[in-house]
């Protein structure tokens, strides 16, 4: 039934001698991964960390770099903004909601500043500078940006403060991220085993003792005295566990570094690991955050659905969630043109007609849908309101003349042809293997397994049913070092 | 952290002696229990079935009782329809999809006709008569109703034809239906033993050699010679997994008998056993199906969001899952004036305004809002149209002078006052233990786990990510059959 590797536990007395014998073993070196290896060998623990590509940093050197910190960080204070951990727990239990793990997410929130401090003692540099445009990734190398703390309905829940903390670097910054972040565990003294799949636990008498691997397609055994800890990431590139589980990212862009395919996941389960909420899913629809705040988004039936200045994955998850696609990016010439160049990265309309009526022929919408939306649209906007939907009235502008539709499904560059792009829909999974607070994995009676740990995308984290962008490297990176301490033997 | 019963796999060697040996153990008493139970004992094994309740049925016996029977059976036919094993394919495939289990649907499709007769030749009764009126549950004892089949966007993709086939009973036919098959039961020779909860597999070097059981406070044990069939129900009743796995049901009312706590799965799981599908649901909204028809249902924005006159799970699911509530039906007097007495159950209107404009305003709606989607209604309405929703022309007639507006989330009778009904949300589970269309339940690396079994909602069947009524009695019914087939050993 399944193209999947075998990932069946194998008994420590099938094992004649071990390959390699150590205390820790971390199994992945993206951010959970650093974050545990760096604790686990820093409290003194023998420590190695086996990855399964050529060389570290996984999906989480591939990614935009944005860490959701906040509680008061010097970059927050040095930008003019006061924050507070309450502030950033009450948006988050929000935002990430519903059914977030209150435990985790407490946890987190509280020791954010802490965090902060310790991503910079282990060499990240973050600008004491602010970012103040929609943007899915900066073009800058400013530390903060807005993460939909500032939009509705968050902000009437919270008072806002941008928790997005960015390392010095214009555009993404994953790589410098975990660039800082494998020195961090050199230096540490933990060791690095690459081009390693790990491919089954071992098991003595339930407790988890060590790992099977392959390398260069030879087998290699791997004992731990103290622990192991998963930190494989999601399953996004699993498409048959996408079905089984979490169907809404089924045959959509992966955001991944093609190697996240649950192995770590299903080595747990077949255990009997308990999973959680393995159908939550981070989304990204195509759009520029620049030009949807100033338009509309609508729906297949021309039907606005979120307040346009939100965070561009909050908009994202509400369309491809809950609204029938295809769905459009609607502007007006005036709107476009206050985008700067540097944002709109190269994008030009799919459509462009005189007004409503044609623009709703052209997208082959049911006539007169998409006229009666931007006839109550203006008609609030025209006294700087959106009633429906809370945009910001610093958004908020009847649109006039002719009207323009971006596809999200294509991108169309004013230098070239129009390209196909897919689906216009990229996202990756959250759930995984339940963990208490320190990473022990627990089976599906509530019981923990004995010597095994996860964090990051590997376990479900503080996550309910929502997501917000760089709570995946914090998440990782918080509870990672958690599991690192707590599988060394260290009281956390 | 878990408050549920330790579901911990029993290792043999440690059960000194077993209390009972059988052929076949099934373990509860629903539609797939029966089903089950029927044929292993038919095939000639030795069969138990245990119980935890004190006596059998379970939540079939309390569900509406339509099963969902198609493909040219002899009520179909009486009534005058066409169909054939490929339309009702087509439409199951759209109805309950995306990712239905395409191999079960097809030999689920392809099977109905027999599965028809082999109801009949258990005992029960369809009346050749349809039931032409949009309803849940029919009030009359008519053998066939819709089940969504002639309603947008269904209509389109596949010849519609009704196949709600409903044992010949006024009201809810899951009693009567479960009274035939527990006769059956004890007819092919299958023992039964109540207030009997299993709580754990007995495993012998990876095979499921029985289950260890609680009967008044005692431990009692089974050995299973041949197999055992888990039929224990979905996990609705499971807070706990709901949070986990399934959270828009968290909080809403159950349609379960209360004892559907997910104890099963749980079981098969702690054996390193997969599940699929965990998050779908099936989800009902207190509606009356007439009313809805003949006006409008409209979401907190005052928005439409599907044709009415759909079969009221699928106007249910997409209300609950998509738009924001809460939801409200809108009729105007003559709408409301036209549904029979006996379908309306009293309800009365819980508002009721001279217009539009302040009938939002007393819903809480944004000004503008409602009264937008009725003139767009109404406007196509005028030529018998709905070209957004595809409702049929039927049910179409533009909304006229006073509008009342229905809340689900409260029962308003004629004869009473304003009575909470919770949410006025309903529904139970879908997913469940990843099995072979036998019944074979599959671990996580897609192997047969030995000697164990599954069938009903406690696994996960045709399914994709959607449902339509009767699929759950009809897939537990077929599925059942072939994994009580595959349990005795009997070529499938």
């Amino acid at each position: 039934m399944s193209t999947d590797i075998d990932v069946t536990p194998v008994q420590a007395h099938s094992i004649e001698s071990f390959d390699h014998e150590t205390d820790v073993l971390v199994i992945g070196f993206g951010m959970a991964g650093a974050a545990a290896a760096f604790e686990a060998a820093g409290a003194g623990a023998r420590t190695i960390v086996l990855e399964r590509a050529s060389g570290p940093g996984g999906s989480s050197a591939m990614s935009g770099g944005e860490i959701y910190l906040g509680g008061g960080t010097s970059v927050q204070r040095a930008c003019g903004f006061e924050d507070s951990p309450d502030a950033m727990y009450r948006y988050l239990e929000a935002a990430l909601g519903p059914y977030v793990d209150t435990e985790k997410l407490r946890l987190y929130c509280d020791g954010s500043p802490e965090l902060f401090e310790w991503f910079v003692a282990r060499g990240v540099t973050f600008k004491n500078s602010f970012f103040d445009r929609p943007a899915w990734i900066p073009p800058t190398d400013d530390g903060l940006m807005w993460l939909g703390e500032n939009a509705s309905p968050y902000r009437r829940l919270a008072t806002p403060a941008p928790r997005g903390h960015r390392p010095q670097v214009e555009w993404s910054g994953g790589g410098v991220l975990m660039q800082r972040m494998v020195a961090a565990v050199a230096e540490a003294g933990a060791t690095t085993h690459t081009d390693t799949l790990v491919t089954n636990l071992v098991v003595d008498q339930g407790r988890i003792v060590g790992v099977v691997a392959r390398k260069y397609g030879e087998q290699v055994t791997y004992r731990a005295g103290k622990g192991v800890v998963i930190t494989t990431g999601g399953f996004v590139d699993n498409e048959q566990m996408l079905a089984h589980h979490a169907p809404l990212l089924v045959g959509h862009g992966k955001v991944s570094d093609g190697l996240d395919d649950g192995s770590g996941i299903r080595m747990a389960a077949a255990l009997g690991a308990n999973t959680r909420r393995m159908s939550v899913t981070q989304l990204a629809l195509n759009v520029i955050p620049g030009l949807v705040a100033r338009g509309i988004l609508v729906n297949a039936r021309g039907e606005r659905f979120v307040a346009e200045d939100s965070y561009p994955g909050h908009l994202s998850v509400e369309a491809i969630r809950n609204q029938p696609g295809p769905y459009w990016v609607i502007v007006d010439q005036e709107g476009f043109e206050e985008v700067l160049e540097i944002d709109l990265l190269g994008t030009v309309p799919t459509h462009a007609e005189e007004d409503a009526a044609e623009l709703e022929k052209a997208l082959e919408m049911v006539p007169g849908t998409l006229q009666s939306t931007i006839e109550l649209y203006n008609a609030y906007a025209e006294k700087g309101e959106d009633p429906i939907f809370g945009k910001q009235e610093r958004w908020i502008r009847p649109l006039r003349g002719p009207l323009a539709a971006i596809d999200p499904r294509v991108i169309r560059r004013a230098s070239s042809e129009i390209k196909q792009v897919g689906t216009g829909i990229i996202g990756f999974t959250l759930g995984g293997l339940h963990t208490t607070a320190d990473g022990e994995v627990l089976d599906v009676s509530g019981n923990k397994i004995s010597g095994l740990f996860a964090a990051g995308r590997a376990a479900s984290g503080i996550h309910g049913s929502d997501y917000v962008s760089g709570t995946s490297l914090g998440d990782g990176a918080f509870f990672g070092r958690r599991a690192g301490r707590a599988a060394a033997g260290v009281a956390v």
